[in-house]
């Protein structure tokens, strides 16, 4: 059932003893969320546990709260969390059938809660906890701030994403004002790269080639590639908008090895080219800057060479 | 002389003909503050004119204004200029003599101008202009926030730098109630990257080394790379910071070769090595985490063997 921020507020009070669980590999969101809603609890005078997987990760993010105190919880408060199967398995898992109350942003969220605080329209579920506060009358601090700043940095980009709002804004405003070290914060969150990564990302950039007088650059990323990084496909996701990014460049392609002769596409253009129209012509499509598609080819070159054909023709005919 | 926003509405309410001017080699907020100083006097009844250096190079930005009113102008107004000399010769700098009125945010303005409103607590000008249109009886409007929200991303990074404040993410807040793209703005000042700085950052990248079991990253820039990229030392300044992004990173180094056998050292360090105490010993100095020093080698790899030796102490006195 959806509940307002009243009636959230009224069923934390009511309760004690209580478990906060989030998704798995846990995002700044979520161990944002999580943590705040710890120390608002804490504050609240309540027992709180937090049953988080790998927190040791979650210290990139942010410092786990002191103590955990060991108890059978009687209620259970999912946060961040838009599906009962993104717990990990087995851990917190066990708790997915008896949430008695879940804070969400997700429009995606299943309501697999007793009770939903489902705030769409907030670009993080720290943005939607912010509001909370009131409810629960629960005054902002240094050491919530934190928590609360590291979730709405992460999922709006640090205010780049389209999701950013000018209550994102003002919310971060609010929480600059405790104190907050919004630098040392962001530092942990942006500015960090794995070994893997760092190693993926220059083999990346030196497969860079360009074509069409510099209005078309292509990436292209072999199995051997994430092999000899030692990464996987999930953790490189961010590079695909590399080539576009490059000055005058009007489509940025980027072709992975799927194996079996098999190539998956990420194109991203900027106008007036239409990234859906040329994936189209490969049974393939999305949005009009940022479109996929799948080929087969011999060769990743071979790969190349079919789009280049189309976009070639799209390019020349702007002229 | 040092005016406040009233004697600064003051003046500009009293002249006409008003021409303009900026800082050579025009950043975001040079850019963002010309531009929304233009539409707010044309707002006002005035004939204004711009003189920019590398006008289109400021539509990476934004879009100039729709018209240019050619006339002598009767006052020269300087926006986001610390100093006289910042001017572009020949042009500019031919009416630095007679700044009627400069708006700027930087410390270190030489106050050159007859009046300057400048507000050091300020993280762009763009800021300041936003709190001088009440007195100017100028409301926001759509055209105007994409100026000033230009200027306030360019210079706080979008809010990562330390100069952001709770003020800049107010006033961000309500230039988005004006309906701004804000993401088509970030990516233009953001997600641009030159082709010689690809090529450059390509070789930086493939330059790094790891040593003391990964604590420390090494980054050597040749003179070669500069030279095969085709780019200046100024326009690759952000670089420096890349070796201290890598996961478990304690010392990152960057060594540039500035010929003659003398070498520019950048550390970047992360908590609890001290960047300045290891630069001291090489005769430079700066901050905990950021410091510098000139040192003199055969080779590069000579450079980073001199600063790898105290590096290599502080890192095994850690454990």
């Amino acid at each position: 059932m959806r509940i307002d921020f009243q009636q959230a507020a009224d069923i934390l009070r009511a309760h004690d003893n209580i478990l906060i669980i989030t998704h798995r590999n846990p995002d700044g969101d979520a161990v944002g969320s999580t943590f705040a809603m710890y120390r608002i609890l804490v504050s609240l005078g309540k027992k709180v546990r937090v049953l988080m997987g790998n927190i040791e990760q979650s210290a990139a993010f942010i410092e786990a709260p002191e103590s955990y105190v060991d108890f059978e919880p009687e209620f259970v408060l999912a946060v961040d969390t838009a599906d009962a199967q993104l717990f990990r398995a087995g851990t917190e898992s066990e708790y997915a059938s008896r949430v008695g109350l879940c804070i969400d942003h997700h429009s995606t969220n299943t309501l697999y809660a007793e009770n939903t605080l489902l705030d769409e329209t907030a670009a993080a579920a720290c943005e939607a906890i912010y509001d909370l506060m009131p409810y629960l009358g629960v005054k902002l601090n240094k050491e919530i701030a934190e928590c609360l700043y590291v979730g709405i940095s992460t999922d709006t980009g640090c205010f780049r994403y389209a999701n950013t709002t000018s209550r994102s804004l003002r919310t971060a405003a609010e929480l600059y004002d405790t104190g907050i070290d919004s630098v040392d914060i962001n530092r942990r969150i942006f500015e960090t790269k794995s070994k893997p990564f760092l190693h993926f990302e220059t083999m990346a950039l030196n497969s860079v080639r360009l074509y069409c007088d510099g209005k078309c650059a292509v990436m292209m990323l072999t199995d051997d590639m994430y092999k000899r990084a030692g990464i996987s496909e999930s953790e490189t996701h961010a590079i695909a908008s590399l080539p576009r990014q490059i000055e005058g460049v009007l489509v940025g392609i980027t072709v992975k090895e799927r194996g079996n002769g098999a190539y998956r596409v990420s194109l991203r253009t900027n106008e007036p080219v239409d990234a859906s129209e040329i994936c189209g012509m490969f049974g393939g499509g999305g949005h009009k800057l940022a479109a996929g598609c799948d080929v087969n080819a011999k060769t990743i070159q071979g790969a190349v060479n079919l789009l280049l054909k189309p976009v070639t023709e799209i390019l020349d005919n702007l002229k």
